[in-house]
């Protein structure tokens, strides 16, 4: 058994300590607020975030940093995607050379336009980042509901070595080398949840919401494509799975904002509205950078844009989508 | 503007007559029953598959096969898969060399494992047959909401002219060469909405549902590849498209027997309760036939027939999905 500390305890950073200790694994679970830790360590319950689930007392609760950093065989980076690099740079001083880093977060910073991992490796030099991504709502995995990840590491043993860490009979986790496309379809779906919203807002039905699913992991796909990932990872869990379970999903924040916005609020009323980071604005920007440096056409992501940042009426951008010029299926399959 | 023919007058024939007829093509509706043809012309509605949906003054009904057939330029095939074949059958006589027929049925025929453009062309030597398919609830598509489909065809030309045919601001057509991926996608998607729908039953949840989804078009792909299919036909519209359409849907019939069987009813009690043909039932076969006979793995389509043909439990039939052996999510993209 591996001893291992989930860093954040949000919903997924702590079902993620709640798996990884039924797992086996001696594990910690750091919070960064000293009162969360104690809270959680003395109610063994997040309330908050994850209410009804129990914490194995199996499983420590701290609030110290270098406790958390010390010692362990992998360390799991559960803080919001706007957090990886502060915490990433004050993890530094504590981190041994080779120490494995597992990030969990979905995000490109934006401007940079640098991954998460990428971040991580900048940040920490000598540690190996990998990454956990997949369908995988945090109050289904902690009530013990069939769930599936990939992880992605540049090395085959390591990949393994962290799907025997995470796997279990409920959660089930398939490996990869292509981290690049991994995060990418995490941090991209959230601009397509985002469209998918806004077109359930605007009360058109589950053919508008499909067809913005398929088109959107497809110009997302072109876009990795052309960064050296990998076709097949956008087609997989991180990919268009994720991607689903973001767009049925009531519980997602962008999905949500996009209702909001379908519904005829402003962007700015739609954001106060929901009351959290919405990640697919960030992303938003991020994606159109990404598109204008690659020269990649992403014309969903595209028209979010135009909504969110030029006053563009959402009805309209779709619209404008549906009567494009006509365009064959995919330019790889076309007649020879 | 073209000369076109419906035969069938179910939902999504009848909504597909609508929809040419508004494009401005003169346009036959063609039922199998004298008695419905009437009502629908007189009422103008059809009251039991498009309640509210008007028949514009324009579009003709009819319950004369030959008017039907003679002299028109496109034919599109509505009717069950599994009246395909003998329809075909009776509609040979009075097809012209070179007609265009457009098949917008979902199946592929037990035992002998033939597609349904394949099959239209055996019975009728010298019919050009095409296919419509993609995420298309009929209901959505005759109440305008934006909705995208794709149109396969052997010739560019053809599959452009019927774009056209087809294509308004709420209706996006894009065009392909893939027939069979096409087919294929539309047979198998049912089969893979009976294992949503059993999860569903279960009380699985969202990233279940996403599993099965992403794992399922996986595998439908990984056969169409070995059969001469392209890949990237199982990740468009009328692939994961349309599969999330139907797995998302509370109409469809697939979904819904998979929901009774989950929910611990026998396949007969479903069956029964459904009162329609669900079409995944025999499309299970046909799939795992195909599997057999081109060596593909089909985990999900393996585990859907013990269910349904050997009494497999179904929760036994998800807890054996999720404990396979580890793999490598697509051995396309695996370390070098």
């Amino acid at each position: 058994m591996a001893k291992v500390s989930v860093l954040g305890a949000g919903s997924w950073g702590t079902a993620l300590a709640v798996l990884l200790t039924q797992n086996g694994h001696e594990t910690i679970l750091w919070s960064h607020r000293q009162e969360q830790a104690e809270e959680l360590a003395n109610k063994r319950e997040h309330e908050a975030k994850l209410p009804g689930v129990t914490l194995p007392e199996e499983l420590e609760i701290t609030a110290d940093f270098e406790r958390a950093l010390t010692g362990r065989d992998v360390l799991v980076l559960a803080v919001p995607s706007v957090a990886v690099r502060s915490t990433a740079r004050r993890m530094c001083p504590y981190i041994k050379q080779g120490q494995l880093i597992v990030n969990v977060a979905k995000g490109i910073e934006a401007h940079t336009l640098t991954t998460l991992t990428d971040m991580i490796e900048e940040e920490i030099p000598g540690a190996q980042a990998c990454v956990l991504s997949g369908p995988s709502h945090a109050e289904e995995v902690s009530r013990g509901l069939p769930t599936t990840c990939v992880v992605g590491a540049k090395k085959r043993e390591i990949a393994e070595y962290l799907q025997n860490i995470f796997m279990n009979p409920i959660f089930r986790v398939y490996i990869s080398p292509d981290i690049l496309g991994i995060e990418l379809g995490g941090a991209l779906k959230n601009v397509i949840a985002l469209a998918a919203g806004t077109a359930d807002g605007l009360g058109y039905g589950d053919n508008t919401k499909a067809a913005l699913i398929t088109r959107g992991i497809a110009e997302i796909s072109r876009l990795g494509i052309a960064m050296g990932a990998r076709a097949d990872t956008f087609y997989g869990l991180s990919g268009i799975g994720d991607l689903i379970v973001t767009c049925a999903s009531r519980h997602s924040r962008n999905r949500k904002a996009g209702f909001l916005m379908g519904q005829g609020k402003t962007v700015e009323e739609a954001m106060a509205e929901v009351n959290m980071v919405v990640e697919g604005v960030y992303s938003a920007k991020a994606g159109l950078e990404l598109s204008q440096k690659y020269q990649v056409e992403m014309p969903i992501i595209h028209q979010v844009n135009k909504v969110l940042f030029e006053g563009k009426n959402p009805a309209e951008a779709v619209r404008e989508l549906m009567v494009r010029d006509k365009k064959i299926e995919s330019w790889e399959s076309a007649w020879e």
